[in-house]
């Protein structure tokens, strides 16, 4: 596993990192070469019509599917996803080599853009039947390039999809670095995933008058950025009083314009976010901050506007398949414990469809979508252990049987 | 003046409004133009090493100058600076006209580059032996060209520079319009400046750790931006409590790195300026914000750094001249106000080394720097009037013998 995990990162590779977006020559070139990896491990493979690399196993009529993404942010590391797909290649190869009788076998998948190069979590949302024409049509990767010209060029454009098939498949597992701080923090060794949080952003725009800033009175001034300051430290207030201890939330971008010294801002953006398991804690800040906005509109003589411009629903996993983790990792006697994921994964949208299982291993410091994340060998190989134990059970018939 | 105001704004016209920054084609020509108004005026004129145009009375051994700058913003009006240089060059033209005895006269002049498209107040820095080799070579404009290449394209490098003569020059004059909106509200024709505020400008950056905003909980984040919004909340409350009614302040541009809405603000940066008459008031308010970086510092995780990038003194008139305007205004039964100028000056330099008197008339809408600029001919004729009466008094030997 260790070997084929350093031979992916082979394609795309910075020094340190890994440059692999989707449907780049060396996102095609690591699909292609997957796609061998997991014919040498006896699996039947087909690349879908959006860039899906899906592996199955012959002969079965029930399959676990296991897996995760192989594209990269624009200077990525080595794991981010690719450790779930080849985590899953393994268990494959290991079932392949170990097993006799195939009632149930192991599915292997590598979804396309999870990332969102073109549009996140392309490739999961394709597999499970909740991809639009309509969503490919709009998008486009930084340089302006339509997805439906990049799977033209990649040679996907006009196959046929491979889906998710609720008769053939009995659970989705995914494997995956934490990219968050805890585990090492709590130097734990493994992370057992109950939900991953969808997320609501939000624009917000602030309407004023621009004066200069020498000769135009405090008290006569429609100031969009002296607003945009107040409903920024009210916001953080709301966001703090009125979510739960699972909510996150972040103001990534504030821009004022026209941005000079002496002008009172006539204008002003923000960029919100906030996230959360729960779709209805969510909906419940969405309505405070439009209070919040309302109620700024009405106090400042400034114009509030602000409207939601990506939401994505929460998902739990399986509370049978998380137990069955726990239970795997304290048998190997591996220290595990429960959490929630801040960032999405393909895992999000299949557990719409299908009971899902996922793990994280440590991240050293906390960093990923960046070319110093990294997870020791150690991590990689305990975490793979307690995936392929769990996988174990569930082929003996444990669960779904 | 009405006339020679409209001929100076077809230089540079925009439709409406002016564009004539300094050293600009149309700037040069509207320069050469103004000198041979001034030479029709019978003055002796010059212009000199750094553009300044300036028109002296034959036979005085003394005189009042009289003036402003005829260099404009990119998109400017046909008033600021224009305004007080014509306003000059008519009272000198009807002193020509109508008067025999000449031992005071009315030198006129139009400084160069006061907006700063290359270095503000340049040819009032200048004409005051303010302005050192150094300050002039690093000094471009917002397109690269360099001062010193852009006074040799003008053809102005190498002449001598026109000097503030104390021996001579007995007062400063200058006429503006108000680039604020308190004459308009309060319905009054002329205001007398007592004080032009100068300005303190601060470049505040706050350094933390990018972190992804979903996965990295909320106590542990070293979040740039929530210190910027606190230190912009804290600041204004401290400007508010600290100042004097005279000051005021803008925080006219705010940013966040790497700007994206599931990153937490890793570098943050903010300019903050404020403006008072009183130099003693910036200094205590600059030292309060001072404190103010440090406690952020200490209370969290984010090192805030500050530094004032451009600082100005501030500089009362003559009060002799402000008594002499009102005296001037309340003869010819025009209502006038005493105001302080929250913009810069050439006047402001001049403050320095002579008496200056300084007059404002009402801007509609309390618009400048704008293709909207105006002011009505009428507030133009009376604020020219009351110049005149002033200046005519000073010629009779008030104040100044």
């Amino acid at each position: 596993m260790l070997a084929d995990l350093r031979q992916l990162a082979q394609f795309g590779a910075l020094d340190p990192g890994v440059e692999r977006p989707a449907f780049s020559d060396q996102d095609v070139r690591a699909r292609e070469w997957l796609a061998r990896r997991m014919e040498e491990a006896g699996l039947d493979v087909q690349i879908d019509g959006v860039g899906n690399v899906y592996g199955r196993a012959r002969r079965a009529e029930r399959a676990i599917l296991i897996g995760s993404h192989s594209d990269t942010v624009p200077r990525g590391g080595w794991l981010d996803g690719a450790y779930g797909v080849i985590a899953g290649l393994e268990i494959a190869r290991a079932c392949a080599e170990a097993r006799t009788r195939e009632r149930i076998g192991v599915d292997v998948i590598s979804f396309s853009d999870e990332e969102g190069t073109f549009l996140a979590t392309l490739g999961s949302s394709a597999f499970c039947g909740q991809l639009g024409a309509s969503d490919c049509e709009g998008a486009c990767n930084g340089d302006g390039l339509s997805l439906n010209e990049a799977l033209g060029r990649a040679g996907y454009a006009g196959r046929p999809l491979a889906r998710l098939d609720p008769a053939r498949h009995i659970a989705f597992l995914e494997a995956h670095i934490e990219q968050g701080p805890r585990l090492e923090a709590a130097a734990t060794a493994i992370g057992v995933v109950t939900g991953i949080a969808g997320v609501r952003r939000r624009d917000v725009a602030f309407e004023g008058q621009a004066d200069h800033a020498g000769t135009t009175p405090m008290d006569l001034r429609r100031d969009a950025g002296a607003a945009l300051i107040r409903y920024a430290v009210a916001a953080t207030e709301l966001l703090r009083s009125e979510s739960v201890p699972t909510t996150v939330w972040n103001i990534g971008r504030l821009s004022l314009h026209p941005g000079a010294s002496n002008v009172v801002p006539g204008r002003a953006e923000m960029l919100i976010e906030f996230r959360d398991v729960d779709d209805a804690v969510m909906s419940s800040l969405e309505a405070a901050l439009d209070r919040l906005a309302e109620r700024l509109s009405d106090e400042t003589r400034v114009e509030v506007h602000s409207r939601t411009t990506d939401s994505r629903s929460g998902s739990v996993t399986d509370e049978r398949l998380a137990s069955l983790i726990e239970s795997v990792a304290e048998n190997l006697d591996v220290s595990s414990m429960r959490m929630l994921s801040g960032a999405g994964h393909d895992a999000r949208v299949l557990g719409a469809h299908v009971p899902v299982g996922m793990l994280f291993v440590p991240s050293v410091g906390g960093r990923s979508h960046d070319v110093a994340e990294h997870t020791s060998d150690e991590d990689l190989v305990t975490g793979a252990l307690v995936l392929a134990g769990a996988a174990s059970r569930l082929l003996d018939g444990e669960l779904f049987t």
